[in-house]
């Protein structure tokens, strides 16, 4: 998919949402949990019901990895059922990968071939040609870690580096010239909104994925204010928030959880006329 | 598994060597490709023939997801087979995951607890949040990503970082402290030696993963002469040149490298009195 094409979605959905899919087995209502496949029932659930007002997917590859075999095939379930009803939503395997160039091809195989995720997430620790196999295939995306939402961003990526002002904003200066604004996007943590204004300053085009928003306590209207640009620009994820919301029937509150952050969203894009 | 086991096991069997086993199908030999489980088949030829040699194995988990849900189960079965034959070999997942916590938690019971791996490979970039939970696992452990093998390491790795005079030495500096010489390693990339003394100035106590012998290098020696400590402190990785040698015979080429190596590492743990 092409950012235009993203971007086209936005605009027919008036949604910049994208759920995350943290299946964790403990939480998802009892009714699934019988099931063959209880991630994938549960994942599907969730998928009929929001994806009119989500333009993205984010399944975590770590709530499948520790059912082993029987959860990694739940995922594949899951990326397949949304690109088989829904092609024109687009899947982020929230994987945070990153290796050397010859295990990063086979990563870019698992995800974009063997499964047809539209893009990965990934480490920038590693550097260049961790990331570039990615980049590699077609209309498919490499996102990448910059800023993150968690306590421990603090430890490294704020911390000045060469002759940047943070090592996140190096890898956003460096990693920007290993692609385009059509293969690269980056995570920036919702939880800290102001440094938006640093992010637009050194990558006004590219995408940004903005987790945070809902349990980890950053907040919508201001991640917009911050970070919008004129193709909108940005995927705001919200998972435990809207898959797992307070309310006795399950499908209901995800339904109503989804809609109030659609029509907010949808209110942002209006007050820009996109 | 201890540290000071670790060693034991060094002492024991003479060698320092953990096989990586980057089982690429494309390159296994065609013997073991008619079988379900290939890679399975061809890892557990792999082991029979070295484990005497070798304290350590290494998965890379790249090489099993590009084969779905059934090449997770090869991952299993592999890991599953060295604990149940070989419980005193130490098995590392190479995965090198890093997410928030509530994730980490969950990829440490994929690796720690559904599987029985002895550690995972982690990227730092995340900060303390993201290994913490790996830590929580008794005679577990996280080895972190220092300073890697590939050219990509220049990237951001030996850049200034902060009050450091690299983003790899600050990683070193700051993680040493969220645990233990008994549940943090860290790996160091052979490819560039001679950065063992900065890093033995700073984590003299720690064990270091050494991947980059061999088709990326390395110098076995050089690596050696820089880098061991008092309890060995070296897992030296070697993958392509041992899982895939030169020669007619795979079987008898495997066991001929494998064995070359151990020989090397014999005479260095003698040439140190251990």
């Amino acid at each position: 998919m092409t950012a235009d094409q993203l971007f086209q979605q936005i605009t027919l959905k008036r949604s910049f949402l994208c759920i995350g899919l943290d299946a964790d087995i403990k939480r998802i209502p009892s009714e699934f949990r019988q099931a063959e496949y209880p991630l994938f029932e549960f994942n599907k659930n969730i998928i009929d019901i929001t994806h009119n007002y989500a333009v993205a997917y984010k399944p975590n590859t770590a709530f499948y990895e520790c059912h082993g075999d029987k959860g990694w095939k739940q995922l594949e379930l899951t990326v397949e059922y949304v690109k088989k009803n829904h092609p024109e939503v687009f899947v982020i395997a929230d994987a945070k990968r990153g290796d050397i160039g010859n295990t990063a091809a086979k990563y870019a195989e698992a995800f974009f071939e063997r499964m047809s995720c539209d893009a990965v997430t990934l480490s920038p620790y590693m550097g260049s040609d961790s990331v570039t196999p990615f980049l590699d295939h077609k209309e498919k995306w490499a996102i990448l870690l910059a800023l993150t939402s968690n306590p421990g961003a603090r430890d490294f990526q704020l911390g000045r580096h060469e002759g940047s002002t943070a090592l996140f904003t190096s890898v956003l200066e460096k990693s920007a010239k290993w692609g385009t604004t059509d293969n690269i996007m980056y995570v920036i943590g919702a939880t800290r909104a102001e440094m938006l204004v640093k992010v637009r300053e050194i990558v006004p085009r590219h995408f940004l994925l903005i987790p945070g928003v809902g349990a980890q306590g950053g907040d919508l209207g201001e991640v917009a204010g911050y970070g919008l640009n004129d193709r909108c620009g940005l995927l705001v994820n919200v998972s435990r928030s809207v898959i797992f919301p307070e309310g006795e029937n399950h499908r209901d509150a995800v339904l109503e959880i989804t809609l109030s952050i659609q029509q907010e969203m949808k209110k942002i894009l209006e007050d820009r006329n996109m």
